[in-house]
């Protein structure tokens, strides 16, 4: 008897996922306690919000199978916050609140479990987004890999806000708000499928204050998108065929830290498609580029132009000046990076 | 290289997960064509929806690891789309949109998934509610069992209406919407679990319409939850907490079918605490008790009262005419059924 209540302690059981006692004991203990707001720990089977009158809302979700789980600048946690957060944030929304949802492998450490929830509980302070509901299910070894989240979002959306992948219009300016890349290459390193030594950390983080900063300043926005899994290329190739356009792209400017660069050439990775997780494509008429640019500060810069209607494609003058077509990401290049 | 082609068409490959065309394809053909509604094939990061504006949002999730897939009286996919559509429904709101988000396990074949998603747009026809926005991750083999699925759904409150479990008051009635077990027998059945003939299905169902009907009879319902995992007994405990009273059932009034009683008296379950999938348990004033009875039908029973405050408990009147105090579930009778 005194094994099995040592073990219910420190690693997930099946019984956690039941619905009975232990269930309520670890979602009370290990979940709600560290993310109390005032509507998550009521466990009501749904939560009830307050509706900002008239407003558009948005929603969003995502799953999470990163593996490893942590990786050099975060983990899944702050991840699984960061992520959905800046999916609502593309439609110039205002994240508002969100559902976290746990699959939990038995036999997985408390301990992980303790670690993923304090990294949520922090960016979800940092992003200053509600966590009202969620669910917790468990599944047998060999059935899961330790723990897979789902998270889904909603937010509010001004009147005066008008952002989607389908408006971009010919003459806009296309901005990346950094450098491209780290994510995918600080995976790398978590994976151990690089030998040599590189400072570069993920750029996970949630971006929807930067946003509503640039917002403040101007509404003329017209696209924003995360470039996450394939990368700056496939989100562009996605704008391009949403809005029925060409953008032109010029290779010389497209920010790439040294490391990551150093990187995709030893392995023979293209940058273009790799997966961030705190970086945006902003689209903007050309009459408030500057001004995106001051109020995203000195990490952006301006990449390239929406150039042509009717014939949707992404085009990337080279550094050595000639022109290519730039296609969709064809396989992954790195799986379960997110 | 046609082998390769072969096995894309008719199994899901780790690339269906990486963001490129192929997920792209994937997602378009297998899933979006299915369940359009205007919202969901726009593939923006974040779906815009219209708010009913000033009304209060009720939000809720639930992740779904049900094995086997298929059951008697449906599969993950109508317990997906019902699963949620009856949490949002237990706050009194009326279900709008819903998201829709799968973890896959490369190898599972697509004839299974074409057929979970054939589910999900019928049930969510049937409830009318919209599916607006999705992902999709795909996990190596033996890092998952076949689909996993997650929903979370937001649905509007009417401002007169008011149901939460922390709303029963003494004097209420306890009445529960039909013959309670039948999911998890059906489960039973699926696991191979019963080797005797019983005609037992799966209750899974969404109830938005039925609770619709209700409060355009009576505003009076006090409480709604659904007792799925852990049963009617846990639910009911989990309302005796919230609310902070005691509530007392009938042993002889509980519906129980003829097949579940004669599954459980044969292999020792507990019908209080088996899954349900298709029921709830409704808390109303009591003089609108027969006005509920009507217009939930002839399989809605009483079962009980709301007896006093300040002593949270739940206790039944046995056939016996004993008295006994229900606990919570300890440990699960059956893992992975919903």
């Amino acid at each position: 008897m005194s094994q099995r209540y040592t073990d219910l302690d420190k690693s997930i059981n099946i019984n956690h996922g039941s619905g009975g006692r232990l269930m309520h004991e670890f979602i009370n203990k290990h979940i709600a306690q560290k993310l109390q707001n005032g509507i998550l720990e009521k466990f009501d089977d749904s939560a009830i919000l307050k509706n900002a009158a008239g407003k558009r809302i948005a929603m969003s979700t995502d799953s999470y199978v990163v593996s490893p789980l942590f990786f050099p600048g975060g983990d899944i946690g702050s991840m699984c916050v960061s992520g959905t957060v800046n999916d609502v944030t593309t439609s110039g929304a205002v994240p508002y609140t969100m559902s976290l949802s746990f699959i939990l492998e038995e036999g997985v450490d408390l301990e992980v479990i303790d670690k993923i929830i304090d990294s949520i509980a922090k960016v979800a302070k940092e992003a200053d987004i509600k966590i009202v509901t969620g669910d917790t299910k468990v599944v047998e070894a060999g059935k899961g890999d330790q723990i897979y989240i789902n998270t889904c979002a909603i937010g509010f959306i001004d009147d005066d806000v008008n952002i989607s992948t389908y408006n971009a219009t010919v003459g806009d300016s296309v901005i990346v708000t950094g450098p491209i890349g780290n994510h995918e290459v600080a995976m790398l390193k978590a994976k151990q499928m690089i030998d040599f030594e590189i400072d570069t950390v993920s750029d996970v983080a949630p971006l929807n204050k930067l946003i509503e900063n640039v917002l403040s300043k101007t509404k003329k926005i017209n696209v924003i998108k995360d470039p996450t899994r394939g990368g700056l290329a496939s989100a562009l190739i996605e704008i391009c065929d949403h809005s029925n356009c060409e953008i032109v792209i010029k290779e010389k400017d497209i920010p790439v830290d040294k490391d990551v660069a150093a990187v995709c050439e030893l392995i023979g990775y293209d940058p273009l498609y790799l997966a961030n997780e705190g970086k945006f494509i902003i689209i903007c008429n050309a009459d408030v580029t500057d001004t995106v640019l001051q109020s995203l500060g000195p990490n952006a810069k301006l990449i390239g132009t929406v150039t042509s209607k009717d014939n949707p494609q992404l085009t990337m003058e080279t550094l050595s000046h000639g022109r290519r077509r730039i296609g969709m990401l064809e396989t992954s290049q790195l799986p379960r990076i997110c």
